[in-house]
């Protein structure tokens, strides 16, 4: 996905919550801030808005030599979701169609992202993640998702940030982990999930996790390590969380599911869905034999 | 005021609602949107924000043609207000204390600006108003208020945006008329009011109206004309209605009453007071014999 105009305000507003999380020298503010509305200035708008946020975040990272400014919240997310993570895994278990919940509730995870809304308390996480129960995904595309997973021989799941990855491990469980690999970043942005947050949730003890080599908030393949690129086209399906994947990849001619939360009017807009969705779509790039394409 | 680091993403917003109120053209969009960013990169951060709104708009006009984008949305919401005005007029007539009410409405009408939502509809401005009739104003600020208007022997009512002016009439029907100008600004700039809307609305018929000479939203002294800068100087009580007046004339040393709905959190911090505020407030700089003191 490209860079609309939209994200340029948003962008600049991610740059003020970064340098704020990271550093109270409002000169060290003034200068990279300055520094970002001139790259801004000058950037390629064809690219994903999640190239420039992590230029943006390399920036903030050299001025204030803060090598991951948002570690302290990531366990907070993380210890949150685990707190939860016990009831919602009974809840699966007891449910109906454990599938259909266990991705509704990772997709409601995906609110736990502070690139959208830099802070974030537990009783708002409750009631975002309540919403999203409340919120139907619709069933023939659940149906359809179950169907692609049981044909499928080599999964990549593309997690997208901490705290959301113990929901993430509730759609996991019920996924076939021997035909299964999780993907992390490979480095520290915003609260993006990494190796470190894999292992902290214990996911690394159910699952083969790697890291994708690269720090910007999504999948820029381009950026990406080699190993995990021959991953990403070995994969016969893929599983991608967030918005920060879904505008990286939704150009993509991959074998790609999208299961996010829409939380801004730019991707709404893109999806054609509203701001608040609970959204599992086949990427717009994936035609096949069988003819089923993007809703 | 300053400009703070969060009026930027708010001025790139801005810029995005004028271009598109101005032009449908992408190239133009985004030529202007970069060249905003330059400036915003390089601005002096000591100035208010209506001097970089006053620089973007002219960007705008100059690459558009168009030098007055909203005029027809200043003709709407003049004549919404004016469908309300019988009413509200009717209101203030029974009151039992007509001066507080017509300062409660002259405020509430603040809520039509167009830098700030740049789509209102008659229902958001009915209930808009509505709110702000339901929050009381500090009484001992009203009587205060009404003191200083019966002492004054020279008052100028600094307007702000078209539509706003017509609830501004209500409040100035009940000053002395005699002792009062009313000024608009000098060129069309977002829906501030200017001379056309004054007499639009009818103002021109009951209170001399001046134009400031400077299309800035806002009143920037260095940028206004002469005879307007002498009445100012003159002027032994001013009015100065809307977050624009605020930004500008905060830090100026008159006789100044900020009448305005506080609407951004940037004006709510330095104002020491909530979002969605009614505020009759003295100015800060302005220390007299009696010791009045700014709320």
């Amino acid at each position: 996905m490209k860079t609309f105009f939209d994200c340029i305000p948003c962008l600049v507003r991610q740059t003020l919550d970064s340098l704020r999380s990271t550093t109270g020298d409002e000169r060290i503010q003034e200068s990279i801030l300055r520094e970002v509305l001139r790259r801004l200035a000058e950037m390629d708008f064809q690219r994903p808005p999640a190239a420039m946020a992590q230029v943006i975040h390399h920036l903030v990272r050299e001025a204030t030599g803060n090598g991951d400014p948002h570690l302290e919240k990531k366990r907070r997310l993380n210890d949150m979701a685990l707190k939860l993570y016990p009831e919602f895994a009974r809840r699966v278990e007891q449910s109906a169609d454990p599938l259909e919940l266990a991705a509704r509730l990772a997709i409601a995870g995906n609110v736990m992202d502070l690139g959208v809304k830099s802070n974030l308390d537990e009783d708002e996480m409750i009631s975002a993640v309540d919403d999203c129960l409340r919120t139907p995904l619709d069933r023939q595309s659940v149906a359809e998702f179950a169907g692609i997973v049981d044909d499928a021989e080599n999964i990549l799941y593309l997690t997208d940030n901490s705290g959301e990855i113990v929901f993430d491990r509730l759609l996991i469980e019920r996924m076939p982990r021997e035909k299964l690999t999780v993907a992390v970043r490979g480095g520290p942005i915003i609260n993006d999930a990494t190796i470190e947050d894999a292992r902290y949730v214990g996911l690394t003890e159910i699952v083969e996790v790697i890291d994708n080599g690269s720090d910007a908030p999504g999948t820029l393949l381009d950026d990406c390590g080699e190993e995990f690129r021959r991953r990403f086209e070995r994969a016969d399906l893929i599983v991608a969380k967030g918005q920060g994947n879904y505008e990286t990849l939704a150009d993509s001619p991959g074998p790609i599911y999208f299961l996010l939360r829409v939380k801004c009017p730019v991707i709404a807009r893109d999806l054609n869905l509203p701001v608040g969705t609970i959204a599992l779509v086949r990427s717009p790039c994936w035609s096949d034999a069988a003819g089923v394409s993007r809703k």
